[in-house]
């Protein structure tokens, strides 16, 4: 093909779950098939980088100040769920079982990639916990080395930021439940999960 | 999410092989994950609209006046291998199985869709053929009823164009094989294609 389309198929080829073949096969549309679609493509992307920003309380995606979960008074704002990324919460807004807050950390603690608590967006969950507004916190963070360590780092301060229990404070915190996945059973679980789901083991009645 | 990642997701959906997730992932990588491949991505977008264009000769991508193929002196451009769309070249070149020159239709006749003659990009490929320059022709064309008409109404017009036999000219017009693909099975292939793979059959020796 031509310098210009090879160009176009490489940085496509670099989106995620986009190979060689489904990279040529957009490329193709774009240029051949659907020519018409790339304009519009392109606007949008356009207009997607310059008004998606991050929400400046909890970042989340956002296009004002707030995003469109913190700005809704429906939902339980002393409950905040704090999880790595935007697409783990948008994995658990998927699944409808949660109706409170969040807080997007954009990244986990890990000093052999350099990330410290000065790279996380941690400011200003802290600043949420100090006004006394949040009772409880739910840790969605990975069930590996790093996440195990953001927990503890955010177990630590959270204690000493959070108004205490004797002032009218005071904040619960728990991390979600891990163990097999729905639908998957012990045959084909891995030993780590099953390790999981032997430790958080529940009475039955 | 915002209304702007709503939109940019909703024209990812519309390439061909994304779908709701895949586009939702895309979308979350260039506006969270990777910010500064959004900008690199609308550049090769613009470039490839601006500077790609149909080879004026075969139909095929090109930059310049000529594709890459037409402009390629070791290919034996006395052969034309016709297609209906550029993506049925690049399977074709990717079997590495040819060495001749291409001519795409961009369609093929479709009285129920309103394709006639004046839709395909067929007027460059008579002219090469009134030249006399053109020995052999291929048609490559899908084994559907679409695919049947077209291949009837190339084979009478070029009949008609090519320069006659006792001129010096004729072009002898031949049609792909069809069959059984690689490595398929009788066990697992439709009927359609059993009753081509028995027609095609050939002297085994």
């Amino acid at each position: 093909m031509t310098p210009a389309f090879e160009k176009l198929q490489k940085h496509l080829k670099q989106l995620p779950g986009l190979g060689y073949r489904s990279s040529e096969r957009i490329a193709l549309h774009l240029l051949v098939e659907k020519p018409d679609r790339l304009p519009a493509l392109v606007a949008a992307l356009e207009e997607a980088a310059r008004s998606v920003r991050r929400c400046t309380r909890c970042g989340n995606l956002a296009e004002g100040e707030l995003c469109a979960i913190c700005g809704d008074e429906r939902r339980d704002h002393a409950v905040v769920c704090v999880v790595e990324q935007v697409p783990d919460l948008v994995a658990i807004e998927r699944s409808g079982a949660y109706r409170g807050a969040y807080h997007v950390l954009h990244g986990k603690l890990s000093p052999i990639h350099g990330v410290g608590p000065e790279e996380l967006n941690l400011s200003s969950l802290f600043a949420r916990v100090e006004t006394g507004e949040v009772t409880e916190i739910i840790l969605a963070l990975s069930n590996d080395v790093e996440g195990e360590a953001t927990c503890h780092y955010l177990t630590e301060r959270l204690e000493k930021t959070a108004p205490k229990a004797d002032a009218g404070g005071g904040v619960k915190v728990s991390r979600i439940g891990f163990g097999l996945p729905s639908g998957g059973g012990v045959l084909y679980a891995d030993s780590v999960t099953l390790k999981s789901a032997l430790e958080g083991r529940r009475a039955y009645s």
